[in-house]
Parts: structure tokens; C-alpha cells; sequence
């Protein structure tokens, strides 16, 4: 524990050269987890915009905004995110969460769709659905979860 | 109408340097018509395998077979598939179908999931569903159709 107050504002804002090292802290850190992501092709996607949220000048987590598919599908968008495991339960994911889907609005989307939500990730899913999403897919046993096997994934979505 | 049998043999085999042409007209074909796909990143994945589906020696159809997710989402398959227009309605994709199951579950895969079967794609939807495949989500609106505007598009999966 860090003794930070839970309040701490979080400001997101678009990923400079600077958060290069704190995002790819936190990359290590999910990768070493295992228990909720997998790495996409998404993450080299040269059309993502790349945003951190800072706590006290720290990068506390990162995510990427993107449209989901290309062409007539493009008025859809996707999005990544990781939160920093030392600033889990501080609504740093809230804080990206709201943020993205502004943000999504002012690019023109009009619909944001997450593709992949590990099912067992109950604080995730949990937080789409405070933020307006729905489940609109089940992807049977197609998450292979380091200590419970395989397990289903969520396609979530919502308008905007 | 070229007054072919409908029982001329489909031979699916891996894609050449010699089929460039042939699948470069079937994908302006696609781009023209517009009804039934988007051009997503996967179709420059790198870790996609080529196919083609030969009718007397032309290329009648073509389709990549790959990863649908990496890491820990590895163990399902995904493909994407295109028929000549001219080649319509004689098997070529229930032939490539078939060939992609058997080589997905070949290269050891355990389930094969489309991520977006646009709705209003009836010949494609049928199809998916008598090679044992199920709608497992509903994307909302997802694609912008030339002439029926924005429909649905379906996420389908089968296991092997």
C-alpha cells in the first residue's frame, strides 16, 4: 500500500515518448498476470491512439483507441486498457473508461465494442456495464486462464 | 454463365506466387460489391496461411486461416474467405470451408470463430451453419451496408 487517499485525481491524457517505460511496466506486469489479456495484434495497429493516466506524475495505466474493424466497419471503435497493479481499486479504469468513450464520440464513432473480455475479469466486467455496455457475445472456453483453463470471453458493446 | 457442371471438382490447395492475380481480382471484386465484408488488418497478418480453391486450373476462391487471437486466445482459428463472382453457387466455398476445418484442426486448433458475418450475408450465414457453426454474438449496427445501411453483423463459432 502506498498510503495515496483514494480520491488522488487521475488525468488522462494522450501517451507521450516520456510514458514509454511505465506503459511497458505495466505490459510486464499483465503479461507475468496472464489472468486477463491477450496480446492482439491490436497493439501494433499503426492507426491506435495511445493515451496514459497519470496519478501524482505517475503512468497508473495506459489504453489505446482504435476502430475495430476497417472500411464499413470503421464507425466502430475498440479499446485497451491496463491499469498498473500498484494502482488497482483507485478508479484509474473508470477514469480511462469514461475518458475513451468522450473521446470516441468526438472522433465520430458511434458505438465502441470490446471484443475480448476475459469472463472471469469480474472487476472489468463489472465496470462495462456501470459504464453503459452490454454483453452482446459469448466466445465459449477461448481464454486459456493460467490457473482456471479455459474459460469464456465477452464481446461487449455499446452506442454512443 | 460459363456452362460448367455444377459437379466440377473444387481443389483447395495452399496459395502459390502464381495465384497473386487471380486473388487480387476476386479481392476488387469484393471491394466493388461491398455487401459482405471488411478489410481488416488481418488480411496482411503474417502469420495467416494461404489458400486457394482451383476450378480447371483458375482461382475460384481464396481464403487465409490464422490465430484468432494470440497468447493465451491461440488455441482458436479464424478465417476469412472470398469466391469469384463468376464461380458463385458451385460449392467453392462450402469446399473451402470444409478444407479449413480439417486444417485448422490439423494444425491443432481447438475451435474456429468468424468475428463478423454480416447478417444480410444469407448464402454466408446458411452456409456457416450447415458446416456445424453457431451464432455466439450480435453486433448491433456494426456494418455500414451500400444499400440497406447499418445492419448487423454476427460472431459465429464451432469447436473441432
Amino acid at each position: 500500500m502506498t498510503g495515496r487517499s483514494p480520491l488522488t485525481p487521475v488525468v488522462v491524457r494522450t501517451a507521450t515518448e516520456g510514458d514509454a517505460d511505465g506503459v511497458l511496466g505495466i505490459a510486464r506486469e499483465l503479461v507475468a498476470d496472464g489472468t486477463t489479456y491477450v496480446f492482439a495484434p491490436e497493439t501494433l495497429d499503426p492507426r491506435a491512439r495511445r493515451f496514459v493516466a497519470a496519478v501524482e506524475g505517475e503512468v497508473a495505466g495506459c489504453y489505446l483507441l482504435r476502430p475495430n474493424q476497417a472500411g464499413r466497419g470503421g464507425h466502430v471503435a475498440n479499446a485497451s486498457y491496463a491499469v498498473a497493479q500498484r494502482f488497482a481499486g483507485r478508479g484509474v479504469g473508470r477514469a480511462m473508461g469514461e475518458h475513451s468513450l468522450e473521446e470516441a464520440r468526438r472522433l465520430g464513432f458511434k458505438a465502441m465494442q470490446f471484443n475480448f473480455v476475459v469472463s472471469t475479469n469480474g472487476a472489468a466486467v463489472a465496470l462495462w456495464k456501470t459504464l453503459g455496455f452490454r454483453i452482446v457475445g459469448e466466445l465459449p472456453r477461448t481464454f486459456r486462464h493460467p490457473t482456471l483453463g479455459l474459460v469464456d470471453a465477452y464481446v461487449m458493446h455499446r452506442f454512443l
